[in-house]
């Protein structure tokens, strides 16, 4: 071992506008960096509490068993589908890209009798479908994706569709990783059971921590439970202890992390939820009468277009990867290309979070603009 | 919500000496704040083999499977079982201590057939009663504790018994939680198959990240698995595809913890892990040295002995928890109490990674001196 072959870091400083992580305000980068304390510390203890109070008012719930999964958003997935599925369950997915698909992967390897409800990718659901295919079968769960990454669609009427799912006796999943505290979520208000986001699109955290929250309703049929949580890291009996008044030892909790989404969140709640949205909704709106004069109109119809995550239609012909290399080369601008059947056709842009501002719009169209 | 009722971020400055987080040195926080770059950008995949590579040196191995998990310790503990184990599988867990106990009924929630061995909390294992047990039974795996956090033991003569594990065709599983980077581990030269820790403990990065490794033996066990992993977060089929050359999407890596992790690995680097182990020795010494003076003599007998993690037996009648109130109300220095059977019994006083110096060494005991 030699240890001089490993230098000093020194990451270039990107203009994250890609699919997430977006970028991180300074006040965040500075609460990450604070010196931790042990994950039992009265200090720490507090600062959960508060973590997930924050974490009510993005979700905008009351819901007690809110809290972040010591995990990136797959985890928080994870903790929806582990928890929630026992063996020879009914799940129905709804499966219009990238994301929704593991959803189905997952649900399949717990056991579950995985029905595919399937959309070409960007496309999204209508409450009448859902009630259709729950008319087919016994379901206990429905899958759905809020803002699907792959994509940049936003599942519209997602009231309608939970009311939907209740009615067929069956619980709702919704996946808000590309979309929580950047469009409107209303968990509580739509009544939906389970939810889980990342930290690191739009809340603007660093990656490594992924919010959830379940109603009671979800948590009376998962007290229903007849077989332990295969999962033991992500089973909730055991960190509903750790988050819950006992702070009973689950894992040691990753205490900088808690730390950097604390600040995130407190950005959240100084620019009020509403604003927020606003603010994404602006800037996206901005960036789209950008692209369409640049001749890269958005792919997703307005009417479910997802603010956070936009998706040009690329014209033929274009070497898309060259034009996304020399952004990040020569300008330090991260976007995305498309995958799956959509790759080499669209971009993925973000405006995210912290990356979600005037100058960066401003920024990337002018730099399109000169590589086009 | 009102935002004003949440603060600045003001935690107090521990000296942390319990079993874990220990303290992060300043250079660690600043990679830590380095502000993410993307999760596929060209310098984040440079920096995940600059982690590997850094990885096998603490490890001291060659395994091509050596990789931080996106979790905490207990996720490097659930990558272990999730992925060796298939329902029906017989494994022989050896338990004298909570995390060995935390393995047998992980193994069990995968389908395990779990034969318990246990010794009461404290002990350790011989090569000889680890033959007996194999020899009554079918086994794949073998779960095994290096230096248990509960206890404050190093399971001794680790090379004799993965030949013994051997030569019956099953795998040992060695949890390094407590004792990666602070003593000697030589995964290669002992042979051992399956192997994780955690970062924040004597590799000094914050909590978040479990490193991991597995040896071509086990990789070919695994690659005979009949069935899908039930855990997808933490499949190494897609890990390994991740952390690969591919560099695969599976999901988004906590790019700043990485930063974190990769500095921590370089410091001790630069150390040299030789330094490192004796370091830990030296300090470990002074410690038991100063315990003894003060009526509080270590608990384990010295040839077992964890050096990174110590615990002495307490006098009957002391008033544990006051004092360690005391401790870190008024002189900011954390150590942790007993749990379990050693509830009471004793104190846990880590000496890990940055929180091993002379000087927390000579502040604890004058600390001490002071309240006993």
């Amino acid at each position: 071992m030699n240890p001089a072959q490993y230098r000093d870091l020194n990451t270039s400083t990107r203009v994250l506008l890609g699919p997430g992580p977006s970028m991180v305000a300074p006040r965040v980068l500075r609460a990450l960096a604070q010196p931790p304390v042990g994950y039992l510390d009265p200090e720490i203890l507090a600062l959960m509490d508060e973590v997930k109070e924050l974490l009510r008012y993005a979700f905008q719930t009351q819901n007690d068993l809110t809290f972040p999964v010591s995990g990136t958003g797959t985890a928080g997935m994870e903790t929806a589908i582990a928890n929630f599925v026992e063996p020879g369950d009914g799940v129905l997915t709804a499966i219009s890209g990238f994301f929704s698909d593991r959803l189905a992967d997952m649900a399949g390897r717990y056991g579950a009798q995985v029905t595919r409800l399937d959309r070409p990718w960007g496309e999204i659901f209508t409450p009448e479908e859902i009630d259709a295919a729950l008319s087919k079968g016994k379901f206990k769960l429905v899958t759905l994706v809020h803002g699907e990454t792959s994509t940049g669609t936003l599942q519209t009427r997602v009231a309608e569709i939970a009311e939907v799912v209740h009615n067929h006796g069956a619980l709702l999943i919704l996946d808000t990783v590309a979309s929580l505290g950047g469009v409107p979520i209303e968990i509580d208000a739509w009544d939906v059971d389970i939810c889980y986001s990342g930290s690191q699109k739009c809340l603007s955290a660093p990656p490594g921590l992924a919010p959830f929250t379940a109603n009671p309703r979800a948590m009376d049929v998962f007290a229903q439970r007849k077989t332990k949580v295969v999962n033991w890291y992500l089973d909730i009996s055991g960190l509903s202890q750790y988050w819950g008044d006992a702070h009973k030892y689950h894992h040691t909790g990753p205490i900088n992390m808690f730390y950097a989404l604390r600040e995130a969140l407190r950005m959240l709640a100084e620019e009020g939820i509403e604003n927020r949205w606003a603010r994404h909704r602006s800037m996206a709106e901005n960036l789209w009468q950008g692209l369409e004069a640049l001749g890269l109109p958005p792919r997703v119809p307005l009417e479910y277009r997802l603010a956070s995550l936009t998706t040009p239609q690329l014209p033929e012909g274009i070497d898309e990867a060259a034009i996304r290399r020399t952004l990040l080369n020569e300008y330090n601008i991260e976007i995305a290309g498309g995958f799956g059947p959509l790759a080499g056709k669209i971009w993925r842009i973000g405006l995210m979070g912290h990356s979600c501002r005037r100058e960066n719009v401003t920024l990337l169209l002018a730099a399109l603009g000169e590589l086009l």
